[in-house]
């Protein structure tokens, strides 16, 4: 049996506690460090990562593999080429749970009118009469239909919302209308209320969501301009241009979890837009006691020879 | 065959024009009249209502049955006792659709901070730290299982959520821990951190949302002090105590669509409590075009002998 490869732990934007007592917990047979001994540190086997130093990882001669922290691996590559070796992204139920959760709560507050019923009960207004068209006359599109993208359409259609999808390559998802492709592009986007972005950030997808793609959505529907969810990354989205359509009227409201710069400017114009809702960047957080014990458990196991999971494609980079 | 009966409309309290208007389409073979010929009107055998005028009803001597155009029937014997025919209530997909996404929407945006982070947005905070409980840590407990209450149960459920149910009698229902009578009650309220209130207005269910239940509650979870949402009728709730419980910090917040004075009066001091959110009686409306066609329905069908579907229990009144 050989020895249990030691773990680096390089993490940069936010605290790693939790993530070192984590994997401190789920691999109390390994090394973990948070820097290599020395420039060239040859125990270390695994990399678990945010952001990572881009001069750390391309040191290290016995690296195997990559965990990145999140579901999208944008950041490892961000600040040059990692090292040629598997990037295993975090494909996880609680992170899958997570993005439903704020998908279908920002669907369903522009759905049901939240800002305008916020704004009458400021005002003390009782009155029944704002527009409530049913989930079955509303069509949701989601870009993107991958673990974050498939599940969040699921749960969509369970409420009675019209679902559709658009993906790279063909799908068959059951309730969704599935479109993929630069073809598919057009007709998806010429049919839906709620566009719903879940797509990783490369080179294909980068500021995908511009003055463009308004413009090839329909202008009017049940809930009136069209409205935008952004879950995926800042860099899918034209900041300017989404200020452009809402106060054109071209977008009828934004809900927006990612910005081109993060964390968002304290001076951008999104904090105050009264269509747009921000979060921080807390759509689907990752909780490092779900998932680090998959990860440790993928170490053990390609230590044992078997293949790894999970893992992204070098050319597509996702 | 019988010639086909006249149906009355008699609505109080909001425009009957769509009402109408359903009618006339769905029973083009039939007289609908807004008001009876006279004191004794024999040609009317239907009554579609909404909070009729008590003397109407009773005059009627050919009167069959009667059709409440919302799911709830307290606003039947609110002005006094209607005659003794079966009163047929309000079921439909449409309603129940309805009802869930407002119970989804409300649980989501407790359960995802919406509040905290729409204050955050006006103070142009960046601050990923909130507390965010996964949704299978947070369990939501359902008053009323009935047709909506059982619905939105397994909505929540597919979110990931715990669900608990209370009934008056002993149910079975997928996913959900199930709770009955007056023993089940304690049970049921010491394990909850979301209750949401689907029950019909009777007798023994007015005010039964006051201070004794809130006491009744575990006193903190996962998202701190219990939270309730109330979209089932205003009479089955004490405002003061709901007040007084939200000050106490007894309870976390709370949603109401339904007020025991509706529209709820401009000095409410609910409209502008900071942690309670108003609707206006808005959580599930009745749709004429969807309700009305199956009501023309059972009236065809009960002038060919066959039995109403959908009525009320004359002893419990719901
Ligand atoms: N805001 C947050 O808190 C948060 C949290 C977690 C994740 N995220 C973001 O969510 C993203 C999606 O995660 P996931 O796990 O669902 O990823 P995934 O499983 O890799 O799915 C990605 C989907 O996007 C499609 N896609 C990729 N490139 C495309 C292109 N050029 N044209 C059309 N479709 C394309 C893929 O198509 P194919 O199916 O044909 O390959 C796939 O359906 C992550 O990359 C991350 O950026 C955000
Ligand atoms: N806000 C809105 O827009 C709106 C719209 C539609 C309806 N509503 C309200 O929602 C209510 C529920 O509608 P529904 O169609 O679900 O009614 P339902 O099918 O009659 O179900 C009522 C449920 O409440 C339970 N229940 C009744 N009395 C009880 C008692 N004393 N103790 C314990 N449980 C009791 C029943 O128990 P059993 O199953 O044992 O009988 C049943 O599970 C309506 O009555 C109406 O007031 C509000």
């Amino acid at each position: 049996m050989t020895e249990k490869g030691t773990v680096l732990l390089s993490i940069t934007g936010f605290p790693a506690d939790d993530w070192m007592a984590a994997l401190t917990a789920a691999a109390p047979d390994r090394r973990i460090v948070s820097e290599p001994d020395g420039p060239e540190d040859a125990s270390i086997r695994y990399a678990v990562v945010w952001k990572p130093e881009p001069d750390v990882l391309s040191r290290l001669p016995n690296l195997q593999a990559i965990f990145s922290v999140g579901a999208g691996v944008d950041h490892v590559f961000a600040a040059g080429e990692p090292p040629a070796v598997p990037i295993v992204r975090a494909v996880s139920w609680d992170l899958t749970m997570r993005m439903s959760e704020y998908v279908v709560w920002r669907v369903l507050d522009h759905h049901r009118s939240g800002a305008a019923y916020r704004q009458r009960q400021a005002n003390r207004i009782w009155e029944e009469e704002l527009n409530q068209p049913a989930a079955s006359d509303v069509t949701v599109g989601i870009m993107g239909l991958g673990e974050l993208g498939t599940d969040a359409a699921g749960k969509l259609a369970n409420l009675g919302f019209r679902v559709t999808g658009w993906s790279r390559s063909a799908k068959t998802v059951d309730n969704v209308t599935c479109h993929h492709g630069e073809d598919g592009l057009k007709t998806f986007l010429s049919d839906l209320d709620i566009l719903v972005v879940l797509l990783p950030l490369t080179k294909a997808t980068r500021h995908i969501v511009d003055g463009d793609l308004f413009a090839k959505m329909k202008e009017r529907g049940p809930l009136g301009a069209p409205i935008l969810i952004n879950a995926g990354r800042g860099g899918l989205q034209d900041e300017a241009a989404i200020l452009t359509a809402l106060d054109a009227g071209r977008l009828g409201a934004a809900s927006l979890d990612v910005f081109e710069t993060e964390p968002l400017p304290a001076n951008s114009p999104l904090w105050s837009h009264p269509k747009v809702t921000v979060t921080p960047h807390a759509a689907a957080i990752s909780v490092p006691a779900e998932l680090v014990p998959p990860m440790v458990r993928q170490m053990d196991a390609h230590e044992a020879g078997e293949p790894l999971s999970d893992t992204v494609d070098p050319t597509r980079r996702y």
